[in-house]
């Protein structure tokens, strides 16, 4: 369906501080961007480039004083997640050579660590989709979603142990999980329709029969109506923002509408 | 300034049609997309890419029949090109890597060939800055702006022989120059407010003192107010719009506003 | 097999002279490079980069006087390339994002002037495979090999009509044909074992049912054990050397050998 | 100097077994590869790619059994490495797109939990190159170099706590000292001259004034003569060797001899 996305962030700036903003979604295979709005208060000079991952990130120095961001689009996207079951294991000498990277662990995923635990959980389960499936399933039912319960520092072995944490760690765990039984998987950041209580959300991505699947450890039923803004190996490549310097985030919106719906 | 810009292209093809647009601009150091749209009629699944020169691509499948496309976006843009007379040339050793390929020839700046003219035209002027813009003013003086004059497979080579041409062929022509003294060039593709009649428009950047300078041989003295759509070594690498199969571009509007007054 | 491949380059520089070299192969899936030797002679500080192709180029300023370059390598190679008549054609809305350049007139391969010609050679042939082969053996057959013939400006347009040329040329041709029926097709150059006379050499490779797949238009019967140094759209893109300044190639010898016999 | 590096490597795998491998070093600003050899045993199909760091890395599976890998270069070296006391610190927004990732925390570099010892070590320096040197003696005095004290999982954090590791932990340490400071750091793999033991090494670059320096905290006076074979943000990115399955290390030999001296 057509959904209108956006968020607005509000700053107080300490004085200059060099800012890297991940905000702007691309188009691609899942998602059409058809309208897209991007202000910045005061205006100042925004520069743009591609990561690595081929993220759009956005350059710029706020200056002292509020500082505020307003991003908003209107996005074609998928009603359902595709879904697979028994598709196979892709073996590690057929990844493409780009996707290999995300079989190792990263700064939150150490996944070298978790690789009993992976085995207890996908245990006379079949290789691929139905490993990846068992995984999310498994922390859906025995991670508790709660606020304030983790923070910037929290990795996927804190959350194993845990067994708290909010979307951020429940995709952290998923993807460390997958990568111990060496299924490539990334993290995802962006919107999602109808997520309660609406906010910046992450998932996670796992690598299977040649295709990204997308998998959803916080919802008992995955939906679709997703919009991508950035991938990456983990939160430390995803951030929204990035700052350089002494600024603090004063208020925060975020909004997915249906697009027939006037915006916010 | 702030600019409205855009274009509605109206297609009728004759059965489906690949098409790849290049119709996107990207935020970058000159310019700031604060707001955009594109529509495409009847809506069909388009992915998005960037080539390699970082343009963004559109990719789709056009159905038979009517098809069209409408564009626009509001643009920070800069009310004045750099100039920097004086500056000096950039030796071949000192380019940057990615800069290199800018000094050969491509396939309508047959640079190689044009280099007795290019030294006729800057005999007696310092290497660099000053070179480029004796090139630039030559072409302005010597070549005359004329509509059907020049087609798809004119190169700079057929424009320095019959003198007349488009903004494409003008462009064609200062790059060759260019690179035949060792300057790399590109070519932009974009909007330029109050351009005369409107349309789609084509210039050129030169590689001098470390970093690339806009030129435009259309006119007697290069405004700003530009939106760069995409860059490529000549008009093969940007082309807006490019299909594979049968199909007939039936209208084409083109406008470039002021973002105070209510856009098209 | 494995082979010993290598070339030896003697030059006079008038004066200083920026040069890119494209000598040094790279490991890949058809060919691993077991040893190599890259000498320059008087020594000068190298550094090297990968272009937007992938290829390995190497810039050096080489000094006033004599200057030699000796490149050798040891190269594991396929003793057959892969041949696959009936292969299907791969539609264009099914290209990756990065092949899809390959179906764009380029510099000598002006695809959009040679749809007649290639319709009329493959008329009758299922689309795919056959088509480039039959192609590659219509070229084979009714282009003329003779040095001598062509130069650096020659295109394939040119070598249409004049039926004559060499390596080069018939791989421009062949490129282009390809093109005109909206089949990638991209040049190789290295060398080819057994080649008579022996030397640098050209090829192309066209992208069909999912793959590039090896031709050669200056063969009856096309062998293996080729070494691949670079990859481009065409000549513009791979040259061997490129020289910024006056400098003379005095001598240059190519060899190819099974590597069990001792290295020239 | 031209020195002869290698190393070898001797495995038993407990059957096929996926490997990546980082052990081919490319010619670049600071080194000049004039030799190389690569020999795997038992052969098997290798195919190479270049990582997102620009590293190559050879990609294989190893059959069951015994299998050793063989790698040697010759590679012209410089003699010393740059040091430039007082040169100025670069601020983040003057900072190069592709440079701009180094500032952040990674797998093993928690910069962000070493803001208080980086700031006191560095207490009344002035920022840049003095910094980072700051950083570097620090460590150098008061880190214990000591072999069996850390492994595959040790971080910065831990070495700050324990204050005794190897050179893979002084890189760490190094390196998040100089982010938490908003200097970029990245790890460098490779082979060092006359380092005692023998073995393979690791140090780290930080990007002061606009280029990188190289810093080694393992020695009290750092020295020229590295062969540089791979980049990237900390261990993780760079490992010599990655498999994919069950596979021992039976034997590892590494030598740097003066390519005078007849190699191994």
């Amino acid at each position: 369906m057509q959904l209108n996305a956006g968020c607005e962030l509000q700053f107080e700036a300490q004085g200059p501080t060099p800012l890297v903003l991940m905000l702007r979604p691309r188009s691609g295979a899942g998602q059409w961007i058809m309208r897209e709005e991007y202000q910045i208060t005061p205006s100042v000079n925004v520069t743009e480039f591609t990561d690595m991952y081929g993220n759009l990130c956005q350059r710029l120095v706020a200056p002292e004083g509020p500082f505020s961001i307003h991003f908003s689009a209107t996005v074609q996207t998928a009603d359902a997640i595709d879904v697979e079951p028994g598709a196979p294991y892709t073996p590690v000498e057929d990844l493409p050579d780009d996707v290999l990277h995300y079989t190792l662990p990263s700064r939150y995923c150490q996944s070298d660590q978790l690789g009993d635990l992976a085995a207890e959980i996908t245990n006379a389960v079949e290789p691929g989709y139905d490993q990846a499936e068992a995984i999310r399933k498994w922390i859906n039912e025995n991670v508790k979603y709660q606020y304030g319960t983790s923070d910037a520092s929290t990795s996927a072995v804190d959350t194993a142990n845990a067994r708290v944490g909010v979307c951020r760690d429940f995709t952290h765990l998923g993807i460390s999980l997958c990568r111990a039984l060496n299924i490539p998987a990334r993290m995802v950041v962006g919107y999602l329709y109808q997520l309660k209580p609406m906010d910046l959300h992450a998932w996670f991505e796992a690598y299977i029969d040649g295709r990204w699947f997308t998998f959803d450890a916080t919802q008992q039923q995955p939906r679709g109506n997703r919009i991508t803004v950035a991938y990456g190996r983990d939160a430390a490549d995803v951030a929204f923002t990035t700052q350089f310097g002494p600024m603090t985030l004063n208020d925060m919106k975020v909004w997915v509408d249906p697009a027939e719906i006037a915006e916010n």
